[in-house]
């Protein structure tokens, strides 16, 4: 285990007539027979607190080292052992930022947590929020405003993880941060501008290191922050990192890795080739769409199903109460049940006229809808809908989704068949039934047993840059030889959007396993 | 020559959907080719000026490049190449700073000029000001009065240099610093605490080079700041600094480096090694003692002779003014003067019956003094006097002077004779005439013509900082290569000490050229 952060007992002989080698000078001296003459340096902010307390603990202790790429740095001395050399890793997601603590001497991950993002105010997707970075609130941009509430959640997070283990936050020493690449600029109070405007380029795809002083972060003022590096506006960090989790470039056999929040990002690869693309699979999948949408949470519809026969309805809530929305796994269920249960057609429309759905549908202003949960079995007594706009924003992601997947497989020429695994991270891989987006015709109809949920793999890509040397290799490698594939833009996809408009699609059979409901 | 900052002209291609690679990954991509695949960084305060100003240039023009010893570092972007790309060299002296612009690109000096060090009000000498630093003055301490103002003083220098060249100080991309421990600490805003207290430690000897903005120097922020390393708390980088441009760590045979400001800093040696140390020669020897005593500046004696038989004065002042006061070249004049005229005594007492002092005696409170000029002859008819009081601080300070280098060359087994050249360094240097100092007793009785005057060294020692990576190597080098004796503590030292407190020394036979007015 090579962490990114290590201890090293020191102990030095005192200043004496004889020696009057300056206190640092002789930390830095006695420090260097560990470091085996690798050059390290001490940040101009550390001489004074590094000495004083190399002098005070009598010339013998712990240093701490960052190995950083560009040479080691020591940023501070400590008298006794410390029980953790914790270093903190961060999913930065547009809605949640998600977090853990990592002893770097052990590798254990100490704690886990999770905030609301403070920008939420100023924008619920990515793109009102580049828009708002452009603004003027008072005397400050909007990009001030959202890398400030940014600064502020990570705040909340450290401070909640270091109670937990009784530290300070004083104490977290590195910070490893992984994000889509809007929020890495937002983090890194860079200029999103040009992110959503052809041909979309970051400011920086791959920060080097820098220390936590130097974006204000209240941490120990010199910890290393660590950013992982993007490829694309559309495809950040948090993708490097899952690929790093996944294994992805280390696999023998062509795998295929799927992220999906507001666009979905997919790598395809194998040890010796990675290409990666990213599309806007529009935010039904992660409950932004459907008007009874929400995020997985509680009084959430998970999962449901409908008897295809009878049409009777089931589902589960999580926390088991009173229906609140439905979250994105839940609107896959539900409309795949529907289309099964023949109560919409292959265009996803309302059939009323079905027995199945005798009682369920009723008439909105702006078109019919099914009634998931009458206002009696309702949290607040207010009824959980789901409209036909809502599925037919459904039909607009999984069609994106299956031709975004269709597009890059082509691209390099691998069949759907051909794919030894396909992992699919995220709260999408944790909740979803890849059976029921199957149906859908959103997943390619694979064995159930080639997909496989990841969980967060952003935040796991980074815990692993904390205390696995070969990781930070790996992230640089990984960067430095993908692949990426622009489809805003690819005439490719939008022809293969328009086949895909169609449960399962209109080809149908690349859905050997899912009954065709047309008129064929 | 291997500038520490240089220019590279860069060109790229311009960002499209087929190379969507961040502007700051696309400019260190282009510039790498240049740096023949050597690591360059971004610091993190630069992302954002740095690739702005490369977009806004059409991703070409010159790019800014800190040659850093641990890994190179891209600065700044300019659209057009400058005129001059300018480094300043400072040396920080405890009375005067003095300070050049150099120009990285051509290695030429552009200007030169001297400010009084604006700590002067806190306390004349360095020890009065480490007392100062240790206090509270409101809510701050003497230490950080102590830095602000060096850093205003460095500032009105860098606002000068910068307007005579029609540039702003913003545009000044390096800054190389010699001074001594105690200057560099009230610089680097580090505790002289232990400088003064045996066993005498510096808090650092080499700081690694740090940005400009880190220290608050108001200059280009990412300016690398680079400081001479010292040897220990009296034994400062402005030594290093006059080792390098004295040549005497390149000298195949042995030669002598004096620098005498409070101190008295002395070096022997040749390619092969290097001996140090340095003791109190009393500040006499900077017009800081004697009554009349003042720095070389207008209206100041800077030499002066007296007929040995008719006891007839001559005398010149810097300026050619009415006579201010004496400085310390012309002490030293005077004083010699006296001796070869036995108005003094081999102590340096007063002898007033002698004629040639005729007419030149007067008494005082505390004793005798001579009449350097009468006060119808000086500035605002204020009579020029040497008291009996002002003799002895002199003949302390040469007898200090000559005990160094008796000790030292002792210490190596060199005699003075096997010198092949003695570096006279900084205003000492400049104006004192080695004859007069022979006849004191203070420098060794050898031909005149192996004396050589540096001038201000410790300044031209940082300018080669700015533009010789050899001599950048060789400051490295000599720092690790010299040895440095503690004198403070020393017994030989104050038994040699006693024997060199009379006119030329008690055993007179070691200056066979000076006539002995003695009894023996």
């Amino acid at each position: 285990m090579q962490s990114l952060v290590k201890l090293y007992q020191v102990k030095a002989n005192p200043p004496s007539l004889a020696d009057n080698t300056g206190d640092l000078d002789r930390l830095k001296k006695a420090l260097s027979v560990h470091l085996e003459g690798q050059n390290h340096v001490v940040p101009f902010s550390r001489i004074a607190p590094v000495s004083e307390s190399f002098r005070q603990s009598g010339f013998k202790g712990f240093a701490v080292v960052v190995h950083h790429p560009n040479g080691h740095q020591l940023i501070d001395f400590y008298t006794k052992k410390p029980e953790f050399l914790v270093g903190m890793s961060l999913d930065l997601g547009t809605t949640h930022l998600e977090a853990s603590l990592v002893d770097m001497i052990t590798g254990k991950v100490l704690e886990r947590a999770a905030v609301e993002n403070g920008q939420l105010e100023f924008g619920a997707d990515i793109l009102a929020r580049i828009h708002f970075a452009a603004t003027k609130v008072g005397d400050k941009s909007g990009l001030d405003l959202l890398h400030e509430r940014v600064i502020e959640s990570i705040h909340k997070l450290a401070a909640d993880l270091a109670e937990r283990v009784k530290l300070k936050t004083s104490d977290i020493v590195a910070v490893s941060v992984s994000g889509n690449t809007t929020m890495a600029h937002f983090f890194l109070k860079q200029n999103p501008y040009h992110l959503c405007r052809e041909p979309y380029i970051p400011v920086v795809n791959a920060p080097d290191p820098f220390q936590a002083f130097e974006l204000g972060l209240d941490l120990h003022p010199a910890a290393i922050v660590w950013v992982m590096p993007s490829i694309g506006s559309y495809f950040g960090g948090d993708l490097i990192s899952g690929i790093l989790a996944s294994g992805l470039d280390q696999q023998d056999k062509t795998c295929m890795l799927i992220d999906v929040g507001t666009n979905a990002e997919v790598v395809v690869g194998n040890r010796d080739w990675l290409i990666a693309c990213a599309g806007a699979a529009g935010p039904a999948l992660e409950g932004g769409v459907a008007r009874m949408g929400m995020r997985a949470g509680i009084g959430a519809i998970e999962h449901c199903s409908i008897d295809p026969e009878s049409g009777e309805f089931g589902y589960q809530t999580i926390g088991n109460t009173p229906a609140r929305g439905i979250c994105g796994s839940g609107v896959i269920d539900l409309v795949a049940g529907l289309y099964l249960a023949r109560i919409i057609d292959i265009r996803g429309k309302f059939r009323p006229d079905q027995p199945q759905a005798a009682g369920r549908i009723i008439e909105q202003k702006d078109g019919p809808a099914y009634i998931v949960v009458p206002a009696e079995e309702a949290h607040e007594e207010s009824p959980v809908l789901l409209s036909q706009v809502d599925i037919d924003a459904l039909m607009r992601s999984k069609a994106a989704m299956y031709s975004i997947l269709t597009t890059i497989t082509n691209q390099v020429g691998v069949a759907f068949k051909d794919l030894h695994q396909i992992f699919v991270a995220g709260a999408f891989g944790k909740h979803i039934s890849p059976r029921q987006a199957i149906v859908l015709g959103m997943l390619p109809d694979l064995s159930l047993d080639v997909y496989k949920s990841l969980g967060n793999s952003s935040l796991a890509g980074v815990e692993m840059m904390l205390i696995d040397e070969s990781a930070r290799e790996r992230c640089r490698e990984v960067a430095a030889k993908i692949t990426y594939v622009e489809l805003n833009v690819n005439q490719e996809f939008m022809i293969r959007f328009s086949g895909s408009r169609f449960i399962p699609h209109t080809d149908h059979t690349l859905f050997p396993s899912v009954p065709f409901h047309g008129e064929s």
